[in-house]
């Protein structure tokens, strides 16, 4: 079942098995740059978790997305985000504070948002809460999973340190839950390197690197079977 | 059910399902540096594999270990490489290029070994056959593997690319089915570079590499959980 919300004028979605009542495990998922709350790979993945594990799953759009953005600026983040990929520019300082920036902003977004489910009797609070996201994802997941002591588990990926993103390795520092974290070799926006810098600071005695080869867009689907064991090992042993 | 066999005086240990007849796949197994062919993790792994999904399993001892020296040398063996590890003394050249010589003397064995498993009724030829090596196993196995085609996936790991070590680089260029490479950010013996080198090599169009904290000997177990699904969709999908 699909319930769209709001939070403080943040739109939101919330999948639920039908007729689910109770609490149960939740899995917060934050898209990459460019997408929004029900982008395809999302939908997906939230109607797996919900049908297999019997979880709830929850998306917001991000700041300067989604139904927050028109048509227009949304295109326009989609193009440049495009070319930046095919002219395989790597992120230059002004990008990087503007992704730091943006994950500010984000961080209290999605706090109120998990106030709210949490709230919910087809959630409540007596379960775990994960969390996902890769790219743009983990710049905004990385500074909420440090603050936020309710999730307890996180995927992150296709991300690194960065000149220009002061904020990002001391958050990192302060994640110590369990992290599965996806990296590219040939990743046209993230030198490999950076990505494990920003590995290497988690504060978490369980971090796990998957690397495969292929570019920021080309992650092997079984990354994603992967994140599915990660998640079950994490929220339903001890939901 | 578990069989000895000896094929030109190396002895080997083949796995199979309590009464089972006709072929199905085989996944060979290579102990580390100071192991053996029934060493804990090994047999522990072969019974899961065969009670799980009926494949076979097969080990043997390497050269200079398990059957083929006598107590003390293998004792002098383990406390040579429990040293290396307390001083977190990273190979050196002689010490790679014996590893590189034993490896030369272990592929043939092998393939040889693989010859008399695949004349078994219980083995057979008909189904897909798989390697699982780290450490000295992966020294001998990116060899094998790159000169034997009936091997289809290998998991490697906790080894890298050493000065002293001629062959192993064009080897691994010459391997090209999936792999799945395990290595430990603070492995004594192998430097993390070394480790990323070798994956960097290796010509398969699918290899995922999992980096994790710790020590050579302290790869997690959810990585052992990893292994097993690796060979499970490559091996039972085709078998």
């Amino acid at each position: 079942m699909l319930m769209d919300f709001t939070v403080d004028g943040v739109p939101g979605v919330l999948w639920t098995p039908a007729g689910a009542t109770g609490g149960r495990p939740l899995v917060l998922m934050c898209h990459g740059r460019s997408q929004h709350k029900r982008a395809d790979p999302l939908v997906r993945r939230a109607a797996r978790y919900v049908e297999r594990y019997g979880w709830a799953v929850a998306a917001l759009d991000a700041p300067g997305h989604g139904d927050r953005v028109t048509t227009a600026e949304a295109t326009l983040t989609a193009v440049k985000l495009r070319r930046r990929l095919a002219e395989k520019r790597k992120l230059d300082p002004a990008t990087a504070a503007a992704a730091a920036q943006r994950a500010a902003e984000a961080v209290p977004e999605w706090r109120a948002a998990l106030d709210h489910l949490q709230g919910l009797p087809v959630v409540g609070d007596a379960h775990p809460v994960g969390y996902w996201g890769v790219s743009m994802g983990t710049r905004i997941g990385v500074p909420l999973v440090a603050e936020e002591p309710r999730i307890v588990a996180a995927v992150f990926g296709l991300a690194g340190l960065h000149p220009g993103d002061e904020t990002l390795p001391s958050a990192a520092a302060r994640v110590t839950v369990p992290i599965e974290f996806v990296l590219q070799s040939d990743d046209e926006i993230v030198e490999r390197e950076a990505g494990l810098a920003l590995f290497d600071r988690f504060g978490s005695r369980e971090k796990s690197l998957h690397l495969n080869p292929g570019g920021h867009l080309a992650t092997p689907s079984f990354e994603a079977e992967s994140w599915e064991r990660f998640f079950a090992r994490h929220l339903s042993a001890a939901g």
